[in-house]
């Protein structure tokens, strides 16, 4: 879909009208090479991910970027700059879709990094080197452990994953996957890192957003301040006492649903607060039920299942709100006599995205009187694989209707080339701005 | 279980030994008779209802009582009085069970009518005739249509029933288990009362409590102020949207799980504001579930079903809670965007329990220091079926640990005594005390 541009033309942010027509064409040839019937699928360590990264790799060579294979399989697209001892300016995204997906979630990443590469290699030559990262495995549906590629940069896949089932094929494993592509599973095995993260400045990836936010707010450009990361209860658990419904009164009950909708009460209290707060935080009861074999409209629940999932881009806040959680529990079993089980809880830790990367970015917007708006991102991306290495990283978002991983994502046109223009301007002045 | 009895010898409240003796054998001898492995079972028209219902004639006539079948089957044990002018009291209750059920559910009311009459058979003639109704199908767990004699009493039967199949043997219709079991269906397709409820003074029925209140309360004895009907939402829903757990903040979520706990919390909040004014009131969310089909735990759930029941004695309290929950079902739509669907509703009227009679059993407990309660029945009793037919009635009922409908009935029989002395004293005087 195409939303109107009110936008004033903004002459530090514009395209090449070449360029913009090169990203045109090369998203309609993706979508026409891997539309599945439903949405787009370009399955990951396989032959649909391959073409892809083939397609891209052609369109550098053919102008004159340098391109290389790493042992993970990965392709890296290089302008080479005059001073080798600078580090290298860095972006990249991915090409793997999950199945039935869309064509932009990874897809806008690589095309915008490639414009940024196309533009700066008809400029006058630079001293600082630029790379672009085509990363494998990001979304990794079929095996389901993500950012196999930038994990391998860094030396972070554990060799474990190697042995992982294709999920639509169990005699196919990640490693013979790989292998199959081209990768080098040696140094892979041996966790040897690809990269050293000292050798870039700073890497920036540009992304849809997979959330509403912009397309509420009418912002076309967001900037992300971090990548959030969570804190998963999947197995959890209200236990109180089943009981006749007629004959029990109130003061005798324990009932299991009442005890976990004050504890979803208690904790979205709490989140307001927090948010009230400025403080970063969703949470989510995803999954909240009775049991079938046992509930019944004229029995007093004695249990009720759920699973509980907060995110934060803080660490502090990650842990605080686990704090709470746990106190609130307590007061519910004091007040009404129903267990909260959290059970086994599993860590992601948030990534932070570069402070003085992201101040840039801002200038770069507001320079330009670009609408732009900072936001957490709410999914993880290779970016927070880069940032957790040591390297410096920021984000640039594209307003982006109906989320992501599904066939009706909606990416305005326009929308991706200012946020290209935006991504471009990173890449070319970030290393800059935070003095690498 | 036998419990301690700290009581005083009560006077007024003395059995015969040898009726107490007699209870206790018979109750052994049905326990024995109808015990299925896990529970006792005495199935609705069939062979255990049939066999028990004989045991309590043989004995009645044994004792030189009159016995009577009626249309429905059901049996009708007289103690004649001299006036047959006078409105005779009856008692009752009914002896069939549910599958693997408990001993006492039924068959407690039964013998402790028994009891009265045997008592009454042996002091100078009355003027006022005394009846024993032992009711069929009270439970009809396999029929799925409670209080079948009780209703054939008074031509509330409704003929549609004689064709519901039986839940174990479909081949089976109710009405042909009722012929076979001695029924005869014609008066009863013709909605044909067999008794004239004019014909009664009072009824009084005898039952174990079937949730906790006494048990806790510790006391022996309750009475009960009336049968509460229910309202029933087999059916609602909370209707909200579907979302990326990660990427979609508060202010853009309509989380079906938060909107149902709100619901539900708000409902709670209500209820106990109605107890501490005094109403009579329970509520249960007896089924509360995210799709199993659609939920996941990173994924903001878009619906949730759930059932609502509550029930009161107070046909205006009933009312009242509906249209609260209408109103926080407007409220949570407009603050949280998440539609609550309450769906058809099913509505079964409470039953009064006549208050001079209530009065008139405090009296008794009082005059004789028994510990006693006054408690609404949460569940539904062939007591309701007379009062709403419209003679006089009054319920007592014996504390009773771990509910009923399940083999761990726990009854002390020292209760039971002292109720079913109550029961005979409300019997033998509570016409006079109401003045019919």
């Amino acid at each position: 879909m195409v939303r109107g541009m009110d936008m004033p033309a903004l002459a530090q942010l514009s395209i090449a009208a070449d360029l913009a027509a090169l990203a045109r064409d090369l998203f309609e040839e993706l979508r026409a090479a891997h539309h599945d019937g439903v949405g787009i699928t370009r399955e990951t360590y396989a032959a649909g991910e391959t073409a892809a990264m083939r397609r891209v790799e052609a369109i550098a060579r053919g102008a004159g970027l340098a391109c290389a294979w790493d042992a993970a399989a990965n392709l890296r697209i290089t302008l080479p700059g005059s001073d080798p001892s600078l580090p290298a300016a860095a972006c990249g995204s991915h090409l793997d879709s999950v199945p039935q997906g869309g064509n932009f979630d990874g897809a806008a990443g690589v095309i915008s990094g490639l414009m940024a590469l196309l533009h700066a290699s008809r400029q006058p030559p630079r001293r600082r080197t630029l790379h672009l990262f085509v990363l494998r495995g990001e979304e990794s549906a079929w095996y389901g452990r993500p950012y196999l590629g930038s994990s391998a940069l860094f030396g972070m896949f554990d060799p474990a994953w190697l042995d992982l089932p294709n999920l639509r094929d169990p005699t196919l494993t990640l490693g013979a996957a790989m292998r199959r592509e081209g990768a080098d599973l040696a140094p892979i095995a041996a966790r040897q890192p690809l990269l050293d993260p000292a050798s870039l400045s700073h890497f920036v990836e540009l992304h849809i957003e997979q959330g509403p936010v912009m397309v509420a707010r009418k912002v076309p450009a967001g900037l992300v301040s971090g990548i959030r990361g969570n804190h998963r209860h999947p197995n959890a658990h209200a236990i109180g006492e089943a009981a006749h419904s007629g004959a029990v009164p109130r003061w005798l009950r324990r009932d299991a649903v009442l005890g976990a909708a004050d504890f979803a009460m208690r904790l979205d209290a709490s989140w307001r607060t927090l948010l009230e707060r400025g403080e970063d935080l969703v949470m989510t009861f995803g999954i909240f039920a009775t049991d079938a074999r046992e509930h019944a409209m004229t029995r007093v629940p004695g249990e009720l299942r759920f699973t509980l999932e907060w995110r934060s881009e803080s660490e502090a806040t990650l842990d605080a709100f686990g704090e709470l959680a746990r106190t609130e529990a307590q007061e519910i079993a004091r007040e009404r006599g129903v267990r909260i089980e959290l059970g086994p809880g599993v860590r992601t830790p948030p990534a932070a995205m570069d402070p003085r990367l992201l101040a840039h970015a801002r200038a770069i917007c507001t320079g330009a009187g670009l609408p732009h708006e900072v936001l957490a991102s709410g999914a993880g991306h290779d970016a927070a694989i880069f940032a957790n290495a040591g390297v410096p990283s920021s984000m640039v978002f594209v307003r982006n209707e109906h989320g992501s991983h599904n066939p009706r994502e909606a990416m305005d046109f326009e929308d991706f080339l200012r946020g290209a223009a935006v991504l471009r301007e990173i890449l070319l002045t970030g290393a800059e701005a935070i003095g690498r």
